[in-house]
């Protein structure tokens, strides 16, 4: 795991102290919210403006994505909601080859959330963006009753500029390519499990939520057209993202279970917990399907990059079990690991 | 008011009759849901890759908008949170000189809401995404508990081509300009609380959500920089947008009662509550500062258009009280019209 990245910023002496539903009014007091709040943090060329939106010139490809992060609790080790949102649009715009530029932030606060809360939860996203040169450009404050959100659900929408080198696309997956991972599973799925209520148990986890793209984007310079798809698999696991690429193809993933990194902590958490961490969600991982000549290669680049120590090369795509993913595991047997058939937790991002 | 966009499209047989946590699992149960749901219903080139993001080429200018809707009751008279939350981001970009071009699409769903009831929102969805040009091509779905959310939460963000004939900006505001209104105030804002609980009375008004900024974007390519300055009332009313101008300027703002365009149903309405109808949400609306020497000609251009059936001219710019909103009464007196100070009614968008 790289180093986290802290930022703070005092608070503004707001008179209130929590978020009231006159704060989603659209008047005075959602003002002074933005006004002392908000603006002053993210203070930017495109968002200064305070427009309807943010204008901006770009000539080339770009990539545009969104996710919503309702993730419970809002803070737990390793992170925070703020984090995540970030980190989880960014890596979703570098997993088709883009590097984040632009960010939109919408909030729906819950009445009652307490104003420190929701700054400690700016300050993160401000430190991401400083750190990774990402702007918030635009955004939007909602309040709802108590009792009809939970403290605080966050969205953003992000714009990153695809880089010329980059050629991802799931059709250009081809049989002996290799699947490679940046880092250990289930680290992140394992530490939300470790602090949800009524599920608690004690482990030394933090979330791996971090940008991790940047890495991605290393190996797209590097090693151009052989980097074919990439995929940052958080809900639903590894397996998840393998089956929704073998899915699209006439070809099958083999991965081998002896050859997954993860961490003690998070074997042992799910082992008490009966839960196969192929599953579990991840936040600052990708996966990597290369071709086998540069495979070697990307992998020594890879733990070269203190935030990929424990990235290694975990199977490869054959043509045995079309549109399959299949696990051999360490005595040799193969089973199926499909989709996900229900829900293992709930609100993990 | 413009008609009605009405779109139908037969709900697949899904084998489930409300929304569960395992719908927002990111496994089986949420790839049924896209691959028999949205994505068939969304199809086209940029979703149906499947990414985690879509990626498009452009040169030139472009406009980002975001925006988060909560509105309850999520269906109401004359529209939906769907078609809000299309017309509200598109009518954002549109307020910036864009034509909008690209949505993304969040939902955060309760658990226990109606596959029925979501069907009809994301055929709204459809319906404007049709009639517009405009391309639903990323997204994310996220469901939270029972009592931790309110059916549906929508955010919508957007990507829109800005005209190289737009010139606005509110730096370019002067004194003497003239500030022109699309249609009635008030409207949206009304209906809304004539179906609140608690809250119902007997009323014909509809609200008046809808893609107004086509006739924005007209009146663009017909009067160029003559028009300043564009921006939809949507929370917080006329009177919050006019002080979000004054307020940027060392300009007055003086509106005169008598010349605002307001259903009669609305009108009533308000004086029942007790509300002044400056501070009540709009939807399908825009404000528009222009300059003098076109505005008459501009007044009659938005008449034409069966949208803007009730625009009207309602003020201009002056020297006389800067950083004010001021409202000449129909008797001749002049009041301040300040920023709202407290919440008028939660969830209105």
């Amino acid at each position: 795991m790289g180093k986290k990245i802290s930022f703070s910023c005092p608070m503004p002496e707001f008179d209130f102290d929590t978020i009231t539903l006159a704060h989603g009014s659209g008047g005075l007091l959602t003002n002074k919210l933005l006004d002392q709040g908000v603006f002053s943090l993210f203070s930017n060329e495109y968002l200064d403006r305070q427009h309807d939106g943010a204008v901006f010139y770009n000539e080339g490809k770009l990539a545009f994505s969104t996710d919503s992060f309702v993730v419970s609790p809002i803070f737990f080790p390793g992170g925070n909601i703020g984090d995540l949102s970030m980190n989880g649009t960014m890596n979703d715009l570098a997993m088709c080859g883009a590097v984040p530029k632009f960010i939109s932030l919408g909030l729906i606060i819950e009445e009652g959330l307490s104003v420190r809360e929701l700054w400690k939860i700016l300050e993160s996203i401000k430190g991401i963006s400083d750190a990774f040169d990402v702007q918030v450009v635009t955004g939007d404050t909602k309040v709802v009753e108590r009792g009809k959100g939970d403290k605080i659900f966050i969205n953003t929408s992000g714009i990153g500029v695809v880089k010329k080198q980059a050629n991802i696309g799931i059709e250009r997956i081809k049989e002996g390519d290799r699947i490679l991972v940046s880092g250990n599973i289930a680290t992140h799925g394992m530490t939300i499990m470790s602090v949800r209520k009524g599920l608690e148990f004690q482990t030394a986890l933090e979330s791996d939520t971090q940008y991790i793209g940047d890495t991605a984007l290393e190996l797209i310079d590097n090693f151009g057209s052989d980097i074919k798809f990439l995929r940052d698999p958080t809900r639903g696991g590894l397996a998840t993202v393998l089956n929704e690429i073998a899915g699209k193809l006439e070809l099958s993933i083999e991965i081998e279970e002896a050859l997954l990194p993860i961490l003690h902590e998070s074997k042992s958490a799910c082992e008490l917990l009966g839960l196969d961490p192929i599953y579990v969600a991840n936040e600052g991982l990708f996966v990597a399907v290369v071709s086998p000549e540069i495979s070697g290669e990307a992998l020594d680049f890879l733990k070269q990059n203190e935030k990929c120590e424990g990235a290694a090369f975990i199977g490869s795509v054959t043509s045995a079990y079309p549109k399959k993913v299949v696990v051999k595991s360490a005595i040799g047997g193969r089973r199926i690991a499909s989709m996900l058939p229900g829900e293992q937790l709930p609100r993990i991002c």
